[in-house]
Formats: structure tokens, C-alpha cells, sequence
């Protein structure tokens, strides 16, 4: 383990601080969410947490995926689409048929014919975004400089592209594990039925142009893995390289002892804004020359299991 | 196939040339590249690429990962190191070592033990930097505007931030793909022999703390699709989980007939201009607002196979 030696450096932070020393480098991002006050913490609520079982990998080990859906006011018709689907049990026998290396892993109903649920909402092109105005006061936290939107913050612990800080349009942006709906060539087509998760270098350039509906909080490695289709776009070439879905929940119709409690670190918090100028600046010992700067992507909100 | 319609879009665009009408939509990226004339792609020597040979996968197919190294006068004692590596068969026998989910897969030896070949060069902190006015006239284009450098620009098609245009210091920068020099936690331990590949969103905040010296640029799909390494920064916890490397080698050393031959899209040429507009402004018929923006990493350099 000759480089990024974070292990080594974590126990010599313990000996330090054993020891009664002063620690021998400033915390690193890792360091100051691990010492977090409980109240810096926000539980995510059972109704918005999508919990995706697929079948089982080549060793035989079991595949779960968790996706917090976003938070209100973003992406509402489709996010209603998406609990109105999995209580419907829609996915249940569909498949990951889209592959494609940094960029994206996409999944649904590969014969396009399966017949959705009824009652699904119409969405256009205007729920790409939201207004401003809308948004719960002290929720919003600043985020930094972006080479795509004018301004970005953090609401309620989701990356966001706006035209200013306090009025305008706002939307989420496609950073790593982010969930979008895929769509047909009209905007006004996707439902959310067909979905995929960003497994590559941020696709900003799909920002406004897709609705995002959530992000991967657990198991991303489950679809980042994958093989890569061979057709283009990364579409599986044959059927039996497709991975199957068992079962996509909302984990609020699990029973209370399975459901998975997970909760995110408040980006309103004293500890985020710690964290954030940490990511930005790297003090710890391995780092010469630190950035100066994080991009949106490079803030990814902490988030830890309880159970 | 309900997302992302490029097929689609490609067979329109050639319906319409077919029968003299004007295409549907303006060019897309992948459309302006295809039209490139001969003389705006360069090839690349076979001393500037390395061959990797890793065990097959699950399925027994072979894999191959190609590397380019970075042009000078970037990153020089360690691509002088890379070439002595090679050269003496050293990574025969190693392996992949660690994959760390959106960050990075390294490989070199496990045991950290084996003798390294005698006349490696010497490499300091100074190093990771480059004159700006030490770089050939005519093949600097200016990049996209940037968070974390002053400048951006492309040198040879190489992605590199800079304290400006014309004068100062310049480094390569971590984009998706890239190939970096693990080190310890001094600045001056990495030789090259432990190398890694970016596999997830671009890690900025590591340039000018590590030297890059390649980026891939064929088979990233057999790094990016290896399972996820289970210890602290995603080392694998058994050695029967590595990745065997068969053989790492110059191109130059492989008979002439089995040399691979890629060429890149000169960053100098009208074609990457056309391209990399066409990456900030999508205008292809799926897109409903163009970001207006790219990032430095959101601009691939395009590489061609040759035969």
C-alpha cells in the first residue's frame, strides 16, 4: 500500500491524539465527518429510499442497491411516477440492459412493451427546473464556482445549478451515482420507468436536458462493475448479458425490522461547511499543494448507514 | 433502447444526406470527428505506448489495455522510468491491486519486495510541473475556463492547467483515464513502478501532488468494470482477488506486425475546434439547452485505431 496512504495516516492521527500530542496535520475531510455532532445528521425517510435488489454476481454474492429520491420541489411528477411504479412492483422481472463506461448504467423493461401502471404524471420540459423562490429558507447552503451554472448550493444535501443564489431557476446536476429517467428524443417523453445512474466523470451537459430523480447512497459498485454492452450507447449485445431485477422497493412497504435507515450529513450544518473547505483545500499529510477549489461533483454528501 | 437515441439520430442524419436534404440538426460531436480529413489526426510512436496484457476475465476473454505516454516535456523522469520498466519485463508477475469505487485502479507489486531495475531516475516535487515557455509554438490551444487553474489549455492533446496562457507553470490534470505515479506520502518516493488510472469523476484535487504520465486509451473497460476492493481505499483483501498482469511492453518492442497503431485528433486543428464547440453547445436533436460549457475533462481527446 505505498500510495494514498490514509490508513497509516488515520492511525497516526489516533496515536497522536492517544498520546495527548497534538494531532501532526489538520483533519481531513474523512476526520471531521467522523467526529460529527448527531444533530449535524438528518434521517432520510422510508418513502424516499428505493431499495433495488438485482440477481446475484459471479461469486454468487447478493446485489443491493439504495437511491434516496430527491427532495422536494425538484422532479415531482417524476418522483411520484417512481413510488407509483415500485408499488406497483413494475421493475420486478425487468432488467440493466445499458452499459456504458464513463457515463452511464441504465435500467428497465428491454422489450419496451411491458405495459406501465395506470395513473403515472405527465411531466414536460418546465419540471426540469424549479424556481428559486420555492425552496425552504435556511435549507439552502452556497456551493462553489461552476464552469456550467451561473451559481450552485446545496439543498437540503442536493447538488444544485441555478441562475443566482436567491431567485431564478434551479435544477439538480448529473454528478457520479446520480439517477436520472431516461428519455426518447422529445422532452416531454420520459415517465421514469426507464432509469440509469451516472457511473463517470460528471455528464453536466445533461443537466436541464433529463430529469434526475435521486442518487446512489449504496451499492454503486453493483452497476459501476458491470460489464460494458458492446453495442453503442453500451446496450447489452445479447439478452442473457442483461442483469436481472428482483425487486425494486420503496422501503417504506418493507417491514420496519428490514427497512435500511440511512442518514445524510445536513449541508446546512457547521460540519459540512468544515468539510467542504477541507475537500477543498487538502491539509493532510500526503498533500503538497492543495486545490484551492472542489468542483459540485467533488462535494459528495456524506452519508452513513444506521442499520 | 428509450434513452439517448444516438443511433437513431445517426441513421436520420444519414437518411437525410442520402436523399440531398439537409440534415435534420447540426453536427454532433461524434459526427464533426468522423469527417476529420486525414491530416488533422497524429500518430502516436510506438515508444509512446504501453501494451498491458491482464489475465482474462470470468468469461476467459483476453484483455488488453492500451496506455499513451504524456508527450514531453511533462512527467520526464518518470516516463523514462515507465519506458525502463517496461523494458525489463519488470510488471510481468504483478498485479491490480486496488480498486477504489469513482477514484482509482492501480496495480505493481503486491509484496512491495521486488528489486527494481538499476538507473531509475530520480524524481522530486519539482517535477510535477512543467515552464510553460519550455513548450513548442503552435501547439497549445486554450482551454475551457477552469475552478481549479488559472488557465487551461491542450498541449499535443494533452488536458493541462496552468497559472496562464503564455508563462508560468503548467501541469497535466486528472481527467478520467489518466495514468498516475503512486506514491508515498513524501512527494519524491514514486518511481513508476506502482501506477493507477482514473475511473470515476475527474480527482483534481491530486494534480500537482502526483505525477501523471499516460492516460488510456484503449480497454479502460477492463479497469473500470473490475470489482471493487473491499479494505480501506479499495485494496482487495485477498490475493486471489488481484488481476494477474501478464506482461506489460512498449509497442516499440512488440514485432512490427503486432504493434497497435492509434492516431489522436490534433488539438491544433480546425476539427478539435468544431468538436470541442459542439461538446459545450449540444445541438443534436436530443438536447433541449445546450450547457453553453465543458469542462476540461468533459473534452475526451479523440483516438482512433489504426489497425
Amino acid at each position: 500500500m505505498t500510495a494514498f496512504l490514509l490508513p497509516l495516516l488515520l492511525a497516526q492521527a489516533a496515536a497522536a491524539q492517544a498520546s495527548g500530542r497534538a494531532a501532526p496535520h489538520p483533519q481531513s475531510p474523512t476526520e471531521i465527518v467522523a467526529v460529527a455532532p448527531a444533530t449535524d445528521w438528518v434521517a432520510i425517510a422510508p418513502d424516499d429510499l428505493l431499495v433495488m435488489d438485482v440477481a446475484p454476481g459471479p461469486a454468487g454474492a447478493s446485489r443491493r442497491i439504495v437511491i434516496q429520491l430527491i427532495a422536494a420541489p425538484f422532479a415531482r411528477p417524476w418522483v411520484a411516477n417512481v413510488r407509483r411504479l415500485a408499488a406497483a412492483h413494475w421493475w420486478d422481472g425487468t432488467s440493466i440492459n445499458r452499459v456504458q463506461d464513463n457515463y452511464v448504467a441504465q435500467w428497465g423493461d428491454a422489450t419496451e412493451k411491458k405495459p406501465l401502471p395506470s395513473g403515472l404524471a405527465a411531466a414536460s420540459e418546465r419540471d426540469y427546473a424549479i424556481d428559486t423562490a420555492a425552496l425552504a429558507a435556511g435549507e439552502r447552503t452556497v456551493g462553489p464556482a461552476d464552469v456550467y451554472a451561473p451559481a450552485t448550493f446545496f439543498y437540503r444535501s442536493w447538488p444544485v445549478g441555478a441562475e443566482g443564489q436567491g431567485q431564478g431557476a434551479a435544477w439538480p446536476v448529473h454528478c457520479y451515482g446520480m439517477v436520472g429517467v431516461g428519455r426518447d428524443v422529445s422532452p416531454n417523453t420520459g415517465t421514469g420507468a426507464e432509469l440509469y445512474a451516472v457511473i463517470g466523470h460528471a455528464p453536466r451537459h445533461l443537466d436541464r436536458n433529463i430529469a434526475l430523480v435521486g442518487r446512489v447512497i449504496e451499492g454503486i459498485e453493483h452497476l459501476s462493475s458491470l460489464p460494458r454492452g458492446t453495442l453503442g450507447l453500451g446496450f447489452y449485445d445479447r439478452a442473457e448479458q442483461r442483469v436481472a431485477i428482483v425487486r425494486i422497493r420503496l422501503a417504506s412497504e418493507l417491514p420496519t425490522s428490514e427497512q435500511p435507515r440511512f442518514s445524510y450529513l445536513s449541508t446546512s450544518s457547521a460540519t459540512w461547511a468544515r468539510y467542504a473547505a477541507a475537500r477543498a483545500n487538502r491539509q493532510d499529510a500526503f498533500f503538497i499543494r492543495p486545490a484551492g477549489a472542489a468542483d459540485i461533483c467533488n462535494l459528495p454528501v456524506p452519508i452513513r448507514r444506521l442499520r
